[in-house]
């Protein structure tokens, strides 16, 4: 069982291919009892309209672009990716609209993928994510014309709307309870400086332990893995004067630093007190469970895919701001000991 | 910077809108002079074929498509499907077909989605995961004439190409080394009963149990989440003649136990030796490091994506069998201590 092509129908009708056009499109140029005939068959036949065909006519191709421009390997492991994903269907379920998904491994095959999707006419509009410093997206989507709503933020100075959550606030709320709990000396494990999320929550622990006063509260790159996030653990552990509490930037690093300390005969949460930044079963699933901050990914992906739908239907639906990430206390954190009562 | 459409070559050319398509699609009916003309033009205006075009022509969409029946809570926690999305792209990397996406609550939806695909012409083939007992899908897309990649099996009666790895084996490698190491109660805590691969699994579970006379080796369902292995483990532990080791369907629950474990007082693996399918950077960062089941999930999407791109291209690929899951030991195995030496 083939596709039925328009020449199926015009041969079991005995009519022209041009006949069954006009019939099929409602347009005059048949009899309207050749154009029942042709409607008959062609329901018969079981032929459907191609989104092609529908593509040409009205210009939507009924898909949004997503591409992910981290390393294949690295996605597995993001339980975020999956889970905005799962946000993303989850606004378009109720739609004929899919999703087209591209992993490229480094920004130039990333706007080239962008340039082809235009080209051809494949996606009606992109969701931007992983938004960098100095991002070349944003103006190049907007000198294209592709819809795009941007996944991050604040931004200024881009045209699109873009769907965020105040990172920096909760990176605040983190290092205020720590500092709560008797820690003065704090250590984060960053992403990689590249991406503006990780520039935004630098700038934020950078400022909110100036303010409280607190000296040499190092920051350390990594690419999000656990083998990064493990040697980074080490490094900052041996130092002659070690943080007492660390703060990662996502949950995969966390649990590695849990293995670290153990390594090192370090307990938690006596000794060292560990955040994770991002929730997932993971967090909770080790021991201790991780105190975490916790972001609602699906949530926002459905957001970013509502937004992009208005922009594609025409409306103005401007930025929008997801609630912000809460801290989730569990047992990996604990108060520092009072000297003086020692 | 809108799309340019035949239309504005047409105008810009000052010849009609079939004049250009003629031009475009090197077919006779205008003049060599005015063929290079519009030729120019369209060059000039930045002109590209859409693939809604091109479809019309050669009948292809350039797009493969998978759907994901699972609840979209579970995706974002399965570091299987990223691998297998990223092994898939892998594949696809050097040519111009994209991935379609659909994530569906149930079958049905699935179905429909195969069923608007098609009739839409949407997709050139898809790849078909989660394969289930009593499985309507691969006879569907049959009956359509969808070309489609089963990832699974081995199977019997189905006309698809599969690509599969042989659970089996490795399930059976598993219970020869725990009985290597003296254990003779053996507890699995499964996924759903009905996938193909859990039932796969299941059988050869109680085959090998059964010729080692091994008696009371229990086996509970799950829907692979950490709770629901948090569960089971619980039950299984608290027995009064409880398992002295755990195979778990997944690396998630395999955690999940080791939490569990601890919260009972069971030391791991002195007491309980626990057994993860599915390698992850999870298993190795927990503590103690799980003994787990390695899979290639990213290689084996690389494959079935290969498959399909043969299958579409008019080729008979025939199924493929990748490399057996390996068994990586780490540290929450241990040998059940001699009754005889104590």
């Amino acid at each position: 069982m083939r596709r039925v092509t328009i020449a199926d129908i015009a041969r079991a009708a005995g009519v022209s291919k041009g006949s069954v056009s006009y019939a099929l499109n409602d347009k005059p140029g048949v009899s309207d009892a050749t154009r029942r005939r042709i409607l008959e068959i062609a329901d018969e036949l079981r032929w459907a309209p191609s989104t092609a065909a529908r593509s040409l006519s009205d210009g939507r191709a009924d898909a949004f672009g997503l591409v992910i421009d981290r390393p294949a390997r690295a996605l597995g492991l993001e339980p975020f990716f999956m889970q905005l994903i799962s946000g993303i269907q989850g606004a378009l379920s109720g739609s004929s609209t899919s999703l087209m998904l591209q992993v490229t491994e480094d920004t130039e095959r990333e706007l080239d993928t962008y340039r082809m999707w235009f080209a051809q006419r494949r996606v009606d509009g992109v969701l931007v994510v992983d938004l960098r410093v100095d991002d070349p997206r944003p103006e190049l989507l907007s000198q294209m014309g592709l819809p795009a709503v941007l996944i991050g933020g604040p931004l200024t100075g881009v045209s699109q709307p873009y769907v965020w959550s105040d990172d920096a606030s909760a990176v605040r709320e983190v290092v205020h309870y720590l500092f709560a709990l008797r820690h003065r000396r704090i250590g984060r494990v960053a992403g990689p400086a590249k991406f503006l999320h990780t520039q935004t929550r630098s700038e934020a622990f950078s400022s909110v332990t100036s303010e409280l006063g607190l000296m040499g509260c190092p920051t350390v790159h990594t690419d999000y893995s656990d083998d990064a996030g493990a040697r980074a653990t080490r490094r900052l552990l041996a130092d002659p004067n070690p943080p007492s509490a660390l703060l990662f930037d996502n949950d995969l690093m966390a649990v590695a630093a849990l293995g670290v300390a153990q390594e090192m005969g370090i307990s938690v949460p006596e000794q060292l007190s560990v955040v994770a930044f991002d929730d997932s079963p993971l967090s909770r699933s080790v021991r201790p469970a991780l105190t975490a901050v916790r972001r609602d990914a699906a949530a926002h992906g459905q957001r970013a895919a509502e937004v992009l739908q208005r922009l594609c239907a025409g409306e103005d639906p401007g930025s929008v701001e997801t609630p912000p990430a809460e801290l989730v206390p569990r047992s990996s954190t604990a108060i520092v000991p009072d000297p003086a009562a020692g």
